[in-house]
C-alpha cells in the first residue's frame, strides 16, 4: 500500500508518493500560486501523474495526507489562514476528496515532520517523542504511543508558545516571552547581531564580511570554533535558554526521545552535546528520572512528504 | 466489578472500595507510621477488612490502584521517594501483590486526582484534560483520550516544573523560575504576606488579628471582597500569574477541559471567571483555536480514593 505525501511550502508545493517504508518512490514539485483553487488543481495534477507514471492501482492509495504552514482545522479540514500563500478558510481536505476520490487528512507542518521522525526517521523506535523544529518560528510536535497528538481540533502542540520569560520579548502570538522569541533561528540571529553590535572587534564581523545583513543562525556557531570570544557568550546563550526550554518539555511529557529540527539543527552533536551537557548540570532529568535522548532529525527536506504520508498510517 | 484505591497521605493511608460508577462503597483510614512495612500491612488488613464487610467476592476486584505523593517508578512499581513517610526505594506494587493476590498500579497523586475529575468528576464527558493541583506545590496530571498520560517511567506530568520565569525564584526541584514558585498556595500565601509587609493599612492585617502567621491562601481573595485595594493586588498578579501557566498548557495541549484542584481552587467561579476573563484579554486561545472550558475539581478529599481506584477503569 502506499499513500500521498503534499508538502505545502510558501515557494512550491511538494507532491510524493509514498510507500509503506517511508520511501519516496515518485515526486513532484509546483510553484504555488497565490490562488488556492489553482494550487490545488496542480496537486490533483501531480497526483494523476504519478499515478500515471508509477502505475500503480488506484486502490492501493490509503490517503492523501498535507502538511500545512498554517493555521488548521483538523477536524473540518479547512485551512484557517495560511499567509504565505494569501489562502483563508479553504476547504482543501474536501476540495482534494472530491477532485481525487481518495480520503485525504490535514495537519500543520511541524507536527507530521514530528511523525516522520518517529516512523521513519531518527527517533524510530521511540513510542514518545517530542519535536521543535527551529526556524524562522518554533514548530512543536508531540507523538504519543507512536501516534501524533494534535490536540482540540488540531490546535495544539504550540510549543514554541509557551513562556519561558514572562513579560519578556513581543510574540507574533500576541503574548510575551514566548519559547519562539529566543530559541528560533530568527531569535539566534538577533541574538548574534546584538552581540556584534556590542564588539566591533568580533572575528563574526569577518564571517560576515563587515555586513551584519550577512549574519545567518550559523555565525555565532562558527565563530565560536575560530575561538572568538562574543561567538560563545552568544551560543552559550542560546544553549541556555534552548536547554531551559526542553526542560520544560521534558518534565511536562517525560518523552523517551526529543528531536531537533530546522535550520539551526544542522550544528548535529555540536548542538545536542551541549544540550545534554546544560541539562545534567541543571538538574537533568528531574531528580530521579529517566534522561531523555536528544536526537537530530534526519530527514531533512522530505520530512514533510514523508510525514503527510503517514497521516495513513 | 470493584476496584480498590489507595490514597498515601502525609498523615494517613485510606484505603476504599470503588465501584464501576466512581461511588466509594467502603473506606478505612490508617495513621502513617513511618515505617513502610507497617504502612503496607495496613493497608492488606484494611483491604481484607472491607472485603469481609461489603462480603464482595475476590473475583468481583479488578486490582488495588495507589496514589502516592511522591517519585513513583510506575516500570517496576517502587516508590524512589516520599519523604513524608520516610519511604525510600520500596517496591510497594509487588509487596501489595504478594500479600493480598491482586493486580496492583501505582501513579501520583496529581495523576490520579486528575483521572478521577475526568471520569467522574468535573471534566466528565472531556477526552482531553489538564489538571493543576494548587497546593503546598503544584501537582500536575494529564489526560489524553480519557486515559493517564504519565511519561516515561511515570515521570512526565510534571507540569509545576515548567518555567513561568527563566532564572527566577528557586524552585525545589533545582530550576529556577518554575510555574510551582508562582502559584502555589504556598507562593500565594508568600505574594500576600510580601504585600501585607509593604501595606501595614491593609485590610488583610485585620482578617489575620494582626498576626503575619495567619496568612492563608483566602487571606487576599477575602481581603479584594471588603474592598482592600492591597488585596486585589496580589489576587490580580496571582491571577496573571496562573492565567499564563495555564496558557502555556493551553497552546501545548489545547485540551477540551483545564481542571484546577488543590486548596486555591476552592475560590471556585471567583478564580474561574477571573482566569477566563485574563485569558480572553490576552489572546486566550492563540488566535483561532478552540476556547478551553476552565473548571474546578469537585470531588475534593474522594478524588485519591476514586483515582486510584480509576487506574483499573
Amino acid at each position: 500500500m502506499f499513500s500521498f505525501g503534499v508538502d505545502i511550502g510558501g515557494m512550491s508545493i511538494k507532491t510524493g508518493l509514498v510507500d509503506e517504508a517511508g520511501k519516496i518512490v515518485s515526486v513532484r514539485r509546483t510553484k504555488t500560486s497565490k490562488d488556492a483553487s489553482e494550487d490545488i488543481n496542480n496537486i490533483v495534477k501531480d497526483i494523476e501523474s504519478i499515478i500515471l507514471e508509477t502505475k500503480i492501482n488506484r486502490s492501493e492509495v490509503k490517503g492523501v495526507g498535507i502538511g500545512c504552514p498554517g493555521a488548521v482545522s483538523s477536524n473540518s479540514g479547512i485551512v484557517d489562514i495560511l499567509p504565505n500563500l494569501g489562502w483563508e478558510k479553504v476547504p482543501v481536505v474536501e476540495m482534494l476528496k472530491k477532485a481525487t476520490g481518495f480520503d485525504v487528512k490535514i495537519s500543520n507542518d511541524a507536527n507530521v515532520a514530528a511523525l516522520a521522525e518517529t516512523v521513519y526517521g531518527s527517533a524510530r523506535g521511540y513510542n514518545n517523542v517530542i519535536m521543535f523544529t527551529l526556524g524562522t518560528g518554533v514548530g512543536g510536535g508531540i507523538i504519543i504511543d507512536k501516534k501524533l497528538y494534535e490536540g482540540n481540533d488540531g490546535k495544539g502542540a504550540e510549543l514554541g508558545h509557551s513562556t519561558l520569560f514572562l513579560d519578556g520579548k513581543e510574540c507574533t502570538c500576541g503574548r510575551r516571552g514566548c519559547i519562539e522569541c529566543y530559541v528560533s533561528a530568527t531569535a539566534l540571529m538577533e541574538q548574534t547581531k546584538e552581540e556584534m553590535l556590542k564588539n566591533k572587534d568580533s572575528y563574526m564581523w569577518s564571517l560576515c564580511e563587515g555586513d551584519i545583513n550577512n549574519v545567518s543562525g550559523k555565525t555565532a556557531f562558527d565563530g565560536e570554533a575560530k575561538g572568538d570570544a562574543s561567538a560563545k557568550k552568544v551560543v552559550d546563550t542560546y544553549v541556555k535558554y534552548l536547554g531551559e526550554s526542553m526542560m520544560n518539555m521534558f518534565n511536562i511529557f517525560r518523552p523517551e526521545a526529543f528531536i531537533l529540527g530546522g535550520g539551526v539543527s544542522a550544528q548535529g552533536e555540536n548542538l545536542t552535546k551541549r544540550l545534554e551537557e546544560y541539562c545534567e548540570k541543571q538538574n537533568y532529568g528531574y531528580k530521579l528520572s529517566p534522561k531523555v535522548k536528544i536526537l537530530t532529525a534526519k530527514l531533512g527536506n522530505d520530512a514533510g512528504i514523508i510525514g503527510a504520508g503517514a497521516l495513513f498510517n
